[in-house]
């Protein structure tokens, strides 16, 4: 038996890149070596991991001999075109990219859901979007109570679910408008054309309903993966989904208002305590107390798919509404795929 | 008949008092005397109208002798104390808090969907809750075309809906965070306790699933006043309705994402016809030229309702998902009390 992996990060200097090196860390994943690669541009930065500097190198075709494991961040197009090398030379891919979520052949896992699936990968296991898998966290502990036949969620996306260049975007306008005496006033809190480089309007002060490309249906790639993943990892089809999905000035951790319909009736007294005890779930619901979960108070940093604001919905029979957060960049990206990693090698890390 | 009217202001030096005066001004109201009213705290303040300085005087049982109208928006406390006074002494009241909104005697008034029901008053017309009022300007035309059967609202609410202490608290928070170097990292960006004055918690990048009160079913009065008043103002009480109202650090105008069912089929193209018609709406739904509304850049310092992201809902039969945006302070306060008083007095400001 191994005393540890020998693990690739695609993508080691983008924020989940970022990620993957903190929270491999902090959770003493058993590594005999680490290989950092991106793209030409980070050639040559050099990255702590463990207290040793370790040089960032090129990905090629070439990057994967001798590698056991692949954490993959680089976007879809390195993944399709370098994934199978790694699988070709040996390696597990976990692939944060949407490349192969949908594929048939493809796990797609959130281990609190459907860790079964992974056994069955043929070298590559895909992780899902960061709101799908908050999403899932959150509702397959009520779904295996009662189905679920119908989920409305509206999203408040942060910026770092758009990369760490966005939320440099973010801080940059912030910082320009604070500069002004009045920034409070009506009209005076927009930032020059030359401020808006990554989103395509200003963030800051601002709501931009349009996260990734705009399909044929209307709908944005961001709320169609919504819908088409969360069935394929909660494995059923018939759960009807729609979802609208909108970017908000927050830095870290995302928000979702969410609205199920399920077959028999669960109170909201029964949800809170199936939430309280499910996996990767931690309820704050307590709203005599101002008890209910936030982004920057919750959120932000940490590693659980934070649960409040459950009611019962008074506008259908079978109706709940939760308010859902978690960190986008952790339980949503680095933290899922080190945990498939964990439970594909049977590590317990808790 | 009268060359104007003699018009008092309750609450003139508050955010939505503040927009009274803009409005009125902007709008030409035949006005032959105007009277600044507010608390002792607010006494011997100077407000300019029409170019010339009027004293704020502080609000009495007596200060309603001669007047026509009173504009008022001091909160609930302070119009159930005085409009009576008012009426008594002969004014028409329209009232923006919620202190009648609910009563059986008050007419509940968006003037795009019943201004019939103005004409019913016993001295006092009530303004909606400015969340409300955007999301009944949108779904009403569509209402007509085939009944709504329920709704699905998430909000997105701008500071500015809960006063102008708060809109300079998120300034003040966010010039705080501005001046560190790396305010965009993890865990940088919470000011400290003693800048938490206003909302329960920091608003600055965060967001907070509270507004109004907590009452016994677990909503919050500003959920609850969503359901009930728009039922009022829509005049049937069979749409169910269920609400979850988010604050965001947004200066001015409100956003919700909607998500409605209708007795027939609406498609998404007859939606866009309809609303592309409906009085007071600006329909912005162009996905191929990123057009869709958002708070900074359409609905801020503007009188319209904007809507965009029209989707038909696949996960049900007759379903809509909407993006409705509105300037919470004119279209969601100040300017729909106006247009109630345009609309009781015939007067046409087009």
């Amino acid at each position: 038996m191994a005393k540890g992996y020998r693990v690739a990060i695609m993508g080691a200097t983008g924020a989940v890149g970022a990620q993957f090196i903190k929270i491999l860390e902090e959770r003493n994943f058993p590594i005999i070596e680490v290989k950092l690669l991106a793209s030409q541009r980070s050639a040559g930065k050099k990255i702590i991991f463990e207290g040793k500097e370790h040089p960032v190198e090129v990905l090629t075709h070439q990057s994967f001999k001798g590698i056991d494991l692949v954490l993959s961040s680089a976007g879809a197009a390195r993944s399709k075109e370098f994934l199978p090398s790694a699988v070709k030379a040996g390696a597990v891919c976990v692939d944060n990219s949407s490349a192969f979520r949908m594929d048939r052949d493809v796990p797609l896992v959130v281990p609190e859901v459907n860790s079964e699936a992974i056994s069955l990968h043929k070298g590559i296991i895909a992780n899902p979007n960061c709101s799908t898998i908050q999403m899932v966290v959150a509702l397959y502990p009520l779904h295996n109570v009662s189905k679920i036949e119908r989920i409305v969620v509206s999203t408040y996306q942060s910026v770092s679910g758009a990369g760490q260049k966005k939320v440099l975007e973010l801080a940059s306008q912030a910082k320009k408008i604070a500069s002004r005496p009045d920034a409070f006033g009506v009209g005076k809190h927009k930032v020059e054309k030359s401020d808006i480089n990554e989103f395509p309007y200003q963030i800051a002060y601002n709501l931009i309903p349009h996260i990734d490309v705009f399909l044929e249906n209307s709908y944005t790639k961001e709320e169609m993966k919504m819908v088409l993943e969360a069935r394929k990892i909660m494995g059923d089809e018939s759960i009807a989904i729609t979802a609208t999905c909108v970017r908000v000035p927050v830095f870290y951790a995302h928000a979702e208002s969410v609205n199920i319909q399920t077959r028999d009736k669960i109170t909201a007294e029964e949800a809170r305590r199936i939430l309280g005890d499910a996996p990767g779930v931690k309820l704050i619901d307590e709203p005599s107390r101002n008890g209910y979960p936030m982004p920057l108070n919750d959120g932000e940093g940490t590693d659980a798919v934070f649960v409040g604001r459950i009611r019962e919905d008074e506008s259908i029979e079978n109706g709940l509404n939760l308010w859902i957060v978690s960190d986008n960049l952790r339980k949503g990206a680095a933290l899922n795929a080190i945990q498939i990693a964990e439970s594909l090698y049977g590590i317990s890390c808790d």
